[in-house]
């Protein structure tokens, strides 16, 4: 495979328009390999984000549901999060939004996947973990902008809730799909 | 599977801060269905967008890369763009895109995936596509701010971007393993 050329563009202004809590954004203008000028390129700053797909001991999948404002709908959803500067590392961080979020801990947890929402816009990485054996460890501790739901689903009811196509959030769909696909549960 | 409850958060006011060519900013406050108020939440809006899983006659994968400039990196990529108002439907700006990004066309269509970049912060779908048995059909006509290279890549190299995760974009990571999943290529 063609290994690939890496001419980065030449950055030559940048500043910020807003640095609030929720929202940092960046306008660039870039000058391209042939000389183009962007004068006008956004790039939306985040911390890395995190989620999980859990899996109990008895081989229930840990989901969780709550309204999102973006698409103005509930869907079924990997516990995720956002990485806070306290948090040791991505694994850390997604520990910590699994119990907070459903009350499930322990078990076995590896990194994934390290996928982008958006590489042209967004700066930031998901990192995705899968845990295993997980079990109820703690009582959960919703942020305040937090109102969701935990359901255990079995595994064929994810496997329906992948082929209808409803796991809506890209960054969830490819580590789901990628589990069922690598352990052959299709 | 439980249904969902769909409790919509209420909206109590909706502002623009942002709406550029390519940023557009909404900040909404909500009261959530237990009284709590979320002052100050940002929407992104877009329009739809559309990627394609496009396999040539002799089973090449078309890939494109090119510099991205949240990430900082080149990487391999599905053929992506955004629809327009002149296109009659998704297919149709998807098909747009392969011809102009690439000069493949033809084949055979079909809408595989529809999923979101961020559900909570963007209010637009992607629209995946699996075109099979197309051929080089135009010329490619590049918009002003895209810089990228073609590549036939081989079933075995796309397997090998998606088990060494180099697959960094979410909405083309979660159809390619679909399809290397429901066509057992793994």
């Amino acid at each position: 495979m063609q290994k690939l050329k890496q001419d980065k563009w030449k950055v030559l202004s940048r500043k910020y328009l807003h640095t609030r809590p929720w929202l940092t954004v960046r306008q660039d203008s870039y000058e391209l390999p042939d000389g183009r000028v962007l004068p006008e390129y956004y790039i939306l700053e985040y911390p890395e984000w995190v989620n999980t797909l859990a899996i109990t001991k008895d081989k229930k999948f840990v989901f969780v549901s709550q309204y999102r404002p973006g698409l103005e709908q509930n869907d079924y959803e990997l516990c995720a999060g956002v990485s806070e500067k306290t948090d040791k590392d991505m694994e850390a961080a997604a520990r910590r939004e699994l119990l907070e979020e459903t009350g499930f801990g322990g078990g076995t947890w590896r990194e994934y996947m390290v996928i982008s929402a958006n590489p042209s816009s967004t700066n930031n990485l998901t990192h995705c973990f899968v845990a295993e054996d997980v079990e109820p460890i703690g009582d959960r501790h919703l942020d305040a902008s937090e109102d969701l739901q935990v359901h255990l689903l079995s595994q064929d009811e994810v496997r329906e809730l992948l082929v209808t196509d409803n796991i809506k959030q890209a960054t969830q769909a490819a580590p789901l799909w990628k589990y069922f696909a690598e352990n052959k549960l299709l």
